[in-house]
């Protein structure tokens, strides 16, 4: 599942597969449209392991990164069996602000594109926090040189 | 839980209540983000069963409305157990798109804003229908003049 | 939402209303077989709220209620669209443990029937508490007479 | 994410690993109790598809696999971030009922066990199938074979 940081795998975007399964999808056969939420947050969990930050940790370090803002497009729905490619990139750091671009794709077909941002919050106090923690700012580093490497 | 179309109820908005449940939650004691959609879709064919359609029928008989579109705004967190109020009206029809707007609300403090569009499919051939089947266009017709109406 | 202890709202069971909204159904246009779970935490929740106890609060006093088993027998399953009562009941305390159970059921059909057992822990310790925690207790006691009482 | 039919793959169980996401938990940081009830239905759908039945082929062809009913043993909480094994087997058939057998642990820990029992539908009938469709059966036959083998 722990994907690992190379060009291949990125090619400018972090990839995780995942299959359509029938506790996805609703009556009309396909995935329904809240259930893309979850394979885009375990993208982006995943992503961030992959550069070296556990978010388990990460909040037990009394770090949060709740989402502030989500934009979805339906292009065309997934259906059920279908094999998924959840791919996601982040943008260039807006002030504090993590913005995860997210292309969901089935062999060649994109279905779902979506934009979600992120801050870093300091759980004690439940503010935003003034400037990236270290531990966070060093994945984020290491997650752009991976998206601006080409596959050999 | 079904509600009835009155100026009360309604004064703008179609209000539909709920309570932050443990399955709604995750591990920071709040809604999961993700969550808010299913209570979102709700609210949203409980304001269609207040002007009179059934979303069932509506399938059965071969339309199908999905999420085109999809904006959400994350303002505070809901806490578990807190009683929501999850408010939404229909914006004055795009074309052929329904466009749905929310607030969702814990005792006068907006937590979520967002914006859903559907649109209405043939479900046989599988694409957008050219005109609102009239089925449809009443019961939009019933939430317009039932949005306009102020309470007494 | 929240409900009034009563014999007529008892009558040996406790019910809690909801409907099977999209999010709930899978490919075959029926609820999924997980989905009732949500439900029947929910009429657990609101069961407690009526008796006097709010879960959020009981959660910030230190104690939890997790699932310890659970059995699910599924008869019919539910459909889009349709209105459903879960019912539940407090079975006998068994020593420290709450067994639920439940039946779920559309306009008289027995849907599915269940049976789920929690225990008090103290959340600090992270272990089984030896005695009912006195709120919790009381609790139980109104829940007991109200589930006796006859309608009238 | 698919499965290669291998005795070690199997040494008498499916192995289906996945990690506890924030989707997956709770207030208490630990997974929802009926958050493994997906998990569990990957690792069947997965475990199927390695001996070479797709689940929606399957569905498309006519026939579904409901869950009639389900036993589920609570032992020790998954918590956020951890690297889970959701491992399961098919135990002898008893007529024509599929029992699931479930073992879900964390490095070794045994956090959840359950049984979970499916009976083959005609989807068109709407009723269980009084003998086992041919292209289950296959797919059934192999399964058991994978299981007996012993590791190399």
């Amino acid at each position: 599942m722990v994907k690992i940081l190379s060009p291949s795998t990125y090619n400018g975007w972090f990839h995780f597969p995942v299959r359509a399964q029938p506790h996805n999808t609703d009556y009309g056969g396909v995935v329904w449209h809240g259930a893309y939420l979850s394979w885009m947050e375990s993208a982006r969990v995943e992503c961030l392991q992959a550069a070296g930050i556990s978010f388990a940790d990460l909040v037990a370090e009394g770090i949060d990164l709740p989402v502030v803002n989500m934009y979805l497009r339906y292009h065309v729905a997934v259906k059920m069996g279908e094999a998924v490619d959840v791919m996601t990139r982040l943008a260039p750091l807006e002030r504090l602000r993590l913005n995860w671009e997210y292309e969901i794709r089935t062999t060649g077909k994109l279905c779902v594109s979506a934009q979600v941002s992120l801050v870093a919050i300091d759980r004690a106090k439940g503010k935003v926090m003034r400037s990236m923690p270290p531990i966070l700012e060093k994945a984020l580093e290491r997650i752009a040189i991976a998206q601006s490497k080409q596959p050999t």
